[in-house]
């Protein structure tokens, strides 16, 4: 009788607290803080899951700076022994754009290594702003090294990875080596991806085994020399830069230059990679719109031709026919790329990356 | 003065109405009721933008009766030689799913055939309940076949097309031919696809030219004899099944035969193509799961064997391996396909679906 009935006030004290039987049966024995574990796809490393520290880049705009605190990109790795791992996470209210759905936009992406590959192996289903879920139940008690990518257009303010009782759970070391910075538009930050772990520097990391680091800033990639100083301030074996998505020609034109200039201050070898920006398909009958994408890719194609002319042969131009596909399949909205869109660009582009990153040591 | 005094109580007057500057900029110079234009999609022409007439088959739960009150997989096709195509539309609210964009749920989507070929145009951007939005501009004045999909997972109130003052806009053939019936679970509903015609059916429609209609029912596809009451009281030249993605195997080794007994008082003939469901990706380190799915996907196996080996051979099942490919970037949440795994599944459903559908009369 006593126990029902202290059952009973836990129970109403778990309600009062707003935690539902639904939370309680999904809560894991024992949390860990990811912050504990290990950080991968910042930059350069600092505390928290902001990708970068904009504190450092003052000049940047306030657009930017809440850009660069969501965790596009980001996983935490670590290896474990449970049977279940849950999480149990905190993201910063934030609009949801018609192209996006909430599990990539506010969920996790939990990948598990399996005789080398990374295979699927849950997600994090985000509800309102705190959040907690199931990643992966029933599995048996081997070790295993985990990839949780982190929420693709929030800002993460807080995540705990939940194991069984008698489970271990440890920082891993980062499975992807060198650094390869990713600067571009909404499609680098690829914002209509089906989940977190789905945008094409991700998709490039998990194909290849190189550290795709994803500085993708929706809508303000313009060849700002702000940012061409911040990315000169970083560390990175290769750039690659989807930049040509976002300025109109004008700008491409009047700022290249400069831009590349910056970079080469701090970077005089390092492989400066420009991606053609896609051939947008809001452009298939709308004469204006096709008029000016063709004339966005015919400066693109200008200046990267003018750099490298002028002598600066480890600046490239990747520009693969037909990015997309012929099929008008790969979009969510004519602009940002569906997981299949993601699919045929890092299909397309990866090789290319490849071939001039692993000639560099000889150019 | 006169004029501006007028401009100014118009713009009042607007703004009273609660139609802002931004509505006006959208708005159309002349709207035709989208019902007055060719509606496909429906298994049997009824008023409206259901798809179903769910009073004719009132035993159906209200569940069921929600969903078949969705447009998915429908269009209105019509010819137009206006240069901007706009609507206006109306969804009843209904809560969006977390692996859900709004543009696929809520929103339209349009293709115009150019040299046979449907490429995309554009799509409807929702905003709430009641929408406004331009889906393609600044064309040509020749004259386009237009194939509109309406929302995917939403109860469509309301459809206007607007086009220019002097431009025409007239009702067009169904450019589908046959009626292929694809009854199924949420993965059919394509409730996680990327725009409303990128489910597998309309993928398939597209790619083939055949009349694929879509009447999945996310989570209630579970072989009930009230719905194959349904299906056996439509016209169809052949049925496609995605029949083992909800009932459990009990469900599927009690229910198949009965299922499809009922079906064939009414088709003695007609092909009953069975699709194999996919294997789920949350069973990949889940034993529960895999154990679940696997002993699903045998019954499924074993019952088609069943009424085949009874002399049906108008029963087909179709079963091609690694459905949505074995790189795990095919689904959003592990069940539901992403345009990716849309993309794939069509891909390899399509050619064993035509070979059964051309082979028929021969049968």
């Amino acid at each position: 009788m006593r126990l029902v009935f202290c059952r009973l006030l836990a129970s109403a004290f778990l309600s009062l607290a707003g935690i539902s039987a639904f939370s309680q049966e999904k809560a894991a024995e024992k949390y860990i803080d990811a912050q504990e574990l290990t950080l991968i796809g910042q930059p350069r490393h600092i505390g928290g899951y902001h990708r970068v520290d904009t504190v450092r880049y003052s000049d940047l705009s306030p657009r930017i700076k809440e850009l660069y605190s969501y965790s596009t990109g980001m996983a935490i790795v670590f290896k474990t022994n449970s049977r279940r791992i849950t999480a149990q996470w905190k993201t910063a209210p934030v609009g949801q754009g018609a192209n996006m759905n909430s599990i990539a936009q506010k969920g996790l992406d939990l990948y598990i290594r399996r005789q080398g590959v990374w295979v699927w192996a849950g997600f994090g289903k985000p509800s309102g702003n705190d959040h907690l879920d199931i990643l992966a139940e029933n599995m048996d008690d081997s070790d295993k090294e985990c990839l949780l990518y982190l929420p693709l257009f929030s800002e993460l303010l807080e995540l705990k990875i939940g194991v069984d009782h008698q489970a271990y759970v440890k920082a891993a070391d980062n499975p992807f080596s060198q650094q390869i910075i990713v600067w571009g538009s909404s499609i680098t930050n690829g914002i209509a991806a089906g989940r977190s772990g789905m945008s094409y520097p991700s998709l490039m990391a998990r194909s290849s085994g190189l550290h795709f680091v994803n500085l993708g800033i929706s809508g303000q990639s313009k060849l700002q020399p702000e940012l061409a100083r911040m990315l000169a301030d970083m560390e990175a074996d290769a750039f690659v830069f989807d930049a040509f998505s976002n300025p109109n020609p004008a700008e491409i034109e009047s700022r290249f230059q400069n831009f590349v200039a910056i970079i080469r201050e701090k970077h005089p070898h390092t492989p400066l990679i420009f991606l053609q920006t896609i051939v947008r398909e809001g452009g298939n009958f709308d004469l204006k719109r096709e008029a000016f994408e063709k004339d966005k890719r015919e400066a693109a194609a200008k200046m990267v031709g003018k750099v490298r002319a002028m002598g600066d042969l480890n600046v490239f131009f990747v520009n693969p026919e037909s990015i997309l596909g012929n099929d008008h399949t790969g979009t969510i909205d004519g602009t940002h790329p569906s997981d299949l869109g993601f699919f045929r660009m890092a299909e397309k582009w990866l090789p290319e990356i490849l071939r001039i990153f692993s000639n560099k040591s000889i150019l």
